[in-house]
């Protein structure tokens, strides 16, 4: 194996595993990534037996072959090279040598063919989707995933279709219990995810990855227990979690009838401010909505209190409610529209929080009881 | 008390004293900062009892009076506020009333007479420097003290007079037994430093943070355990360190024949990228200089080899040494000029190395046995 490739390429290529390859893993081949060169450049495999990524890159090869390498030494390495190609060439004993201008590197490999094997994928159901549309549904739902909850149907993004607008629409959803969040994207194709699965937590921040790096379309295969993503130069593998997504349909209010609307910066700026004094996150901010105005506050007996007033628009009556400040700054923090609306009913009823250019997409925030 | 203080002025002066003011003390107070409002503007002092600041800030004073906030929560509303000018009133039971645009907080405080009494400090021997050489020589020694050393001499800066270049230099020396720095500047004044004192690393980090702020004249007193540094608007007062600093001149190598002349950037890449594989810091670097070639290379059984070869300008004869990459790299990061000089004796001999404009300073570094 030997071959010429940008640096900036292979940088990419290893930026995206970086994530991937364990560090120290009772198996320390999965620290590796494998490299196999072809005539026409080289495909970049790395994998923690959950997750596997496939990328191909540019490369300009001068003999095929294949090898596994560190997979955080080689980005350490391509990142501090000091010219714009870099050269590798394997050896004997698989050591490869890696150049570029003076600087000089051997590293000790291990065979291709002590790499743990690709999963075999079926490709079953298909669709297809726009990259922007899938990074803003990965970005509205990944703060509401639960942390290693003990309801393992929780600890994952569920994916469905929905017809609620007329025509089919993806959806994805997820919830730790206390707060909830939904976003769609339009799509083609079938689509047919195994029921009882969700999408894990690490896939979503991949997901976010591939998404980030260009705008495309997207194909997403399921088959029994796994999904393929396709992207134009790369391919990306994962199993799904086996839980039961709750009903959460019977989480979202139906008739909450007060709407509130408030500048998104405005109610950024003061929670941010008031929530300062909420060291505790399980301290709640209360939230005072009275005519034309929402007063937060915060009261906290080591330190001290706070309260900000900010104008809005209001239909439907005063109330006063907790909320943990930080789900509203999540939300706020992924909503690009300049104003938000909030939703309430009665003082137990939970928040729903939606931007109003999204018709298919919202948020649900639980109340905190306040003293 | 009641003011009105600029953001911007607040924040600073906050700023310098995030490292002072302690987050858990056995002493709560020591959380605060001391707020003293007087006609003229207010004086903020930290302390944590080893390390004392005390800053003037310009405000307008509505009226005088004296209270102790917690100095962490402080600075983050400071820094959250949506205005550009603060109010700051003190109300009943020790609370503190802070308002900007819509903003309000109120702060529990404690009385100023429960603050720890500022030592009181007898102005002894002063001498004045320039802010830009203080900070020079607290950069090119601060990497060089020991963390912690039961060898107490050696946890903080000597400071001294030297008369080796004609006219009376103030030098600052700092060694942790593997590596010394000095470095020298200007100074008018009467020195006399009590015997067996050392500036602590701490204190070492506040006077980087105060020379950074401005350029202007310092004055330094020392009285018999503590030094005051006094800039136009901040006063700094810190203990010194009761520790005999050795004898460090025994430890620059005075023979050293051969002297290296090298760009300090191909070095220093050359360096990083070979550093790669020395994982482990204690593993050593082996430097080869031949004719007028220097070859850097390193061999990590784990992980590969690596080598880089550059070109210098050499008398003297070859030589193989080993060094740790990391205390090359700290010396080669204050350095500012574009070539450096290595000065080598025989192969156990220290390295000295020297940034050709600066006659006043110098680095030494021990070298490490390879194989």
């Amino acid at each position: 194996m030997e071959l010429y490739i940008e640096k900036d390429e292979l940088i990419n290529g290893l930026n995206h595993v970086q994530g991937i390859v364990e560090k120290r893993s009772t198996n320390p081949i999965l620290s590796n990534v494998l490299i196999v060169a072809k005539d026409d450049g080289i495909t970049l495999t790395a994998t923690n037996t959950e997750v596997t990524y496939i990328g191909e890159l540019s490369s300009n090869v001068i003999s095929a072959g294949s090898i596994t390498v560190d997979g955080h030494h080689l980005f350490q390495i391509a990142r501090s090279m000091p010219d714009s190609t870099i050269h590798m060439k394997l050896g004997n004993q698989s050591r490869v040598e890696i150049t570029s201008g003076s600087a000089w590197f051997k590293m000790l490999g291990r065979p291709a063919e002590d790499y743990p094997p690709v999963t075999h994928f079926t490709e079953g159901n298909t669709i297809v989707l726009k990259s922007r549309d899938l990074k803003h549904m990965v970005d509205q739902c990944s703060f509401s995933i639960a942390s290693e909850d003990n309801r393992y149907g929780i600890n994952g993004s569920h994916l469905e279709v929905v017809e609620e607008t007329g025509q089919p629409m993806l959806r994805m959803v997820a919830t730790d219990g206390h707060r909830l969040s939904y976003a769609g994207s339009q799509f083609s194709g079938d689509f047919l995810m195994p029921k009882r699965m969700l999408i894990p937590r690490k896939a979503m921040s991949e997901l976010r990855k591939l998404c980030d790096a260009s705008d495309t379309d997207v194909k997403i295969s399921f088959s029994e227990s796994g999904a393929l993503v396709t992207l134009p130069k790369s391919r990306f593998f994962f199993r799904l979690i086996d839980g039961e997504f709750p009903e959460y349909r019977k989480v979202v209010p139906s008739n909450n009838n007060k709407v509130i609307t408030i500048s998104k910066d405005l109610i950024s700026g003061a929670l941010k401010r008031v929530g300062l004094l909420a060291s505790n996150q399980a301290r709640p901010v209360r939230f005072s909505f009275e005519g034309n105005s929402l007063t937060i506050s915060t009261n906290n007996i080591d330190i001290g209190e706070s309260k900000e007033e900010i104008s809005i628009e209001s239909t439907g009556g005063d109330i006063t409610l907790g909320f943990n400040a930080r789900y509203f700054l999540d939300v706020l923090s992924v909503i690009k529209s300049e104003n938000i609306n909030i939703e309430l009913g009665e003082s137990v009823a939970a928040a729903v929080i939606k931007s109003p250019g999204d018709n298919d997409g919202l948020f649900v925030i639980m109340p905190m009881r306040i003293d």
